[in-house]
């Protein structure tokens, strides 16, 4: 077990014989050679993982697509009997149960290694904003590691994992996905339940999925995604397999008008380059007005839905306001004095701003953005925390807000060598089909994996079409 | 032209000769006959009303399905170079043009005769938290009129238009239909535009529907409900025509435990003779608790969606205070102090409720309900403002935070003569199928048409099944 944790590598070599103790040994054994302890939170013992590994019964990837794989769970979800903290020691509860989409996950036979740090209570886009220490960005230690899953982002990254949770509400499972060169899967909102979670902004909280590739994200997510009663913002879509993608789509960009890159010539070049493979794979590329968006992004941080983060932490901040990170706690505050007026007229707005952005992308099968603006360092955040983070919220935060789906996806090294990545974006509900264009631009563009220096394996081609597994339905009314 | 003003009874004297100069003379006869200054606060000049006629055009009901119809609007709605009040002096002004429904009624020929009384800022189910003259109710003097829509419904009930634009956000459309013995069709939200509507809660507002029968209601709505790119909360549905019921269908009804009259025997007898006729026509009866409901209903006065009403009167309130009538204004201003948390938790709740009701009716074809509890004399409600108000809507004021239709039916006398009225319920976009039901009620029960007298006209048997001109769509994917 050298090579990267990826699903199909793993199986693969649990099909010809390798033990699943071995690979949590090996899992175990790059972890300590991380030598960061900002990574995870809680790791599992070592016993407690050879128990669950024995509990798998024989190999078996048909009944349990994620037989053996190893994989980390931010540390706003919770697992059953393990102590969750959203990154604030006075909030630590212990948990019952598994959060919905864990037991999922451990049912399809996924080994849990540990709990992940976090930008506290996933505020944050940046991952320093933690009274732990934080974890080091994986492919560069001077940059700051992305948040606000980034223990998450940089467990994959390293090759710990083979899949982890995140949590993605303004950007928070795509960020830390740019920063640690690796896949973001940002489901629509609803697909994977909310029960047992930390909520941030609860109406528009995500579980996320980060991985090395597509194909891994992707099968953890439709493992994960599934409708549950007790949550009643769960929404039941049929997740159907990875298809190929469309000989021929529109895919909308941001004009050259409303790109914005905070100066940051190598980015724009990356993005650039990684719209010509868009062209490549037969996206016909269609430049619109972002400003919309960006109006409907500032209403996160600076508009009513801050109030949102307000109800998680209001007694907290009654009771207890020194337990709560001083930037979260002056960012948090703000929310106590908006009024319900407040918030209804922006509420009015962003249903108007909905309208004006269906209609402006209508036509189109996805949004392809750069998924980050720019690059900031661990030092660029100390100087200016609230800048940076805003600013890297460009592009993402008002994704949520406008009901969307995401998938950020490395592009290959810009011309520093920091690791390039665009996000895809599509409507509710189109989350396979962003995937599928993410696989191939994934597979053109060829980047490493994460930080793990390995080449990205060749995939299976895919057929356009329904999958095998789907069955066509016919609706006659 | 002696009898109610019937879109087919007017038709069909039309195309036996009859002109519409003499129908707008009788409307006005009628008028000045019910002796009421407090129906409408505005009324056209006849001059005005015979320019209107003037510019019809030859009699062309295919072309223009409303020709020569005369219609009132309630005065929360803007029709061209008019004045719009809400029932307010100090907030009035000069509509530039019609509200879109408006617009789209008068172009299908529809004859404008004035704008009606209203509880101002449509806040109240009573009719009589006006600053003028309150409206008579039609059908008894000493009766409430009912509200906001009051003296829409009245118009209709005197027989002085075919049928009147009211709003419903909390029963709005529905009780003053029961008050006054009439139809009253509230769409799906989103139906009809709110363009040049003044909001009341916005995000709950629904312009509404009020005639003697439910094929005049539904011709109306028909007619206005199309989409609107300028009101973000237009929704594109395709209205079908009415066809006969289905040969069989269940009925949700609230439970014995969670049926509520307030001790009005003859209420209670009248909403079971009703259920019998349900039965007679094939319905099959479900009783469900009405808890949830109720626990919905209770967030719209008493919980954060009050804030909404206070947004639209947040600088009158300021600046001017006394300009709002007492009652609403004591209401209004409670929404000042409740915070974006609270309307947060308010939603979560509504979320909650949103699932637990669609759950409990989701094997169900419709609810049905009486559509008010009891009834309340003009003396009650000057004894208990508030209190009366908030009893009559028990059965109304949950039906749009969970986004129903419906569409209240008399159901004929009650023991004490008083008009007997039941409202059938559905799930967004179901207007068609309740109005085909409210269509068969109508005529089983047989009642006389509002405070008119006269016989409820025998229509057309409709066949169960979409009807001629509605294409089958066959979507395959």
């Amino acid at each position: 077990v050298s090579g990267p944790f990826t699903v199909p590598a793993l199986h693969a070599a649990y099909a010809a014989g390798l033990s699943p103790e071995a690979v949590i040994d090996e899992a175990l054994r790059r972890l300590d050679a991380a030598d960061d302890d900002g990574i995870f939170l809680h790791v599992e013992s070592r016993a407690a993982l050879m128990a669950a590994v024995a509990s798998l019964g024989p190999f078996d990837p048909a009944a349990k697509p994620l037989w053996g794989i190893p994989f980390a769970v931010k540390d706003n979800i919770d697992v059953g009997d393990r102590t969750t903290t959203a990154a604030c020691p006075a909030y630590a509860y212990r948990a019952e149960r598994d959060a919905f989409c864990v037991a999922a996950l451990r049912a399809a036979g996924a080994i849990l290694i540990g709990k992940t740090n976090l930008d506290q209570f996933a505020t944050g886009l940046v991952g320093v904003r933690t009274p732990f220490p934080a974890p080091r960005n994986a492919v560069d230690p001077a940059l700051a590691p992305g948040g606000s899953s980034s223990g998450s982002a940089v467990a994959v990254s390293r090759g710990i994992v083979a899949f982890a949770l995140g949590t993605d509400t303004a950007g928070s499972g795509r960020v830390p996905a740019a920063y640690n060169n690796i896949v973001g899967l940002k489901p629509t909102l609803g697909a994977i339940s909310s029960t047992g979670v930390v909520p941030a902004c609860r109406s528009l909280d995500t579980v996320s999925v980060l991985a090395l590739t597509v194909d891994d994200a992707y099968r953890a997510y439709r493992v994960a995604a599934r409708p549950d009663p007790a949550d009643a913002y769960s929404r039941n879509f049929a997740t159907s397999p990875l298809s190929g993608p469309p000989p021929a789509f529109r895919i909308g960009i941001p004009d050259a008008a409303s790109r914005e890159f905070f100066g940051d010539a190598d980015q724009e070049r990356s993005f650039l380059d990684a719209l010509r493979l868009v062209e490549t794979l037969g996206g016909d590329l269609v430049e619109i007005d972002f400003a919309p968006f960006y109006e409907t992004a500032q209403m996160l941080y600076e508009g009513p839905w801050v109030a949102e983060r307000f109800v998680v932490l209001e007694e907290m901040l009654a009771t207890q306001p020194e337990a709560v990170h001083p930037v979260t706690r002056a960012i948090i505050e703000k929310g106590r004095d908006m009024s319900a007026a407040d918030l209804f007229r922006g509420i009015y707005r962003l249903k108007a701003l909905e309208r004006i952005t269906a209609s402006a992308t209508a036509s189109l099968d996805a949004l392809c953005v750069p998924t980050v603006p720019t690059f900031y360092t661990v030092a660029d955040i100390a100087a200016d925390p609230v800048g940076t983070n805003a600013r890297l919220g460009t592009y993402t935060n008002f994704v949520n807000l406008l009901d969307m789906c995401g998938i950020a996806v490395p592009t290959g090294p810009r011309a520093d060598g920091r690791p390039g990545s665009i996000t895809l974006l599509a409507r509710a509900d189109r989350d396979a089909a962003i995937a599928a264009l993410a696989r191939e631009i994934h597979a053109l563009s060829a980047p490493t994996l994460g930080a793990t220096g390995a080449p990205l394996p060749q995939a299976a081609a895919l057929p356009f079409g329904p999958a095998e597994d789907e069955i066509e339905l016919a609706v006659v009314g």
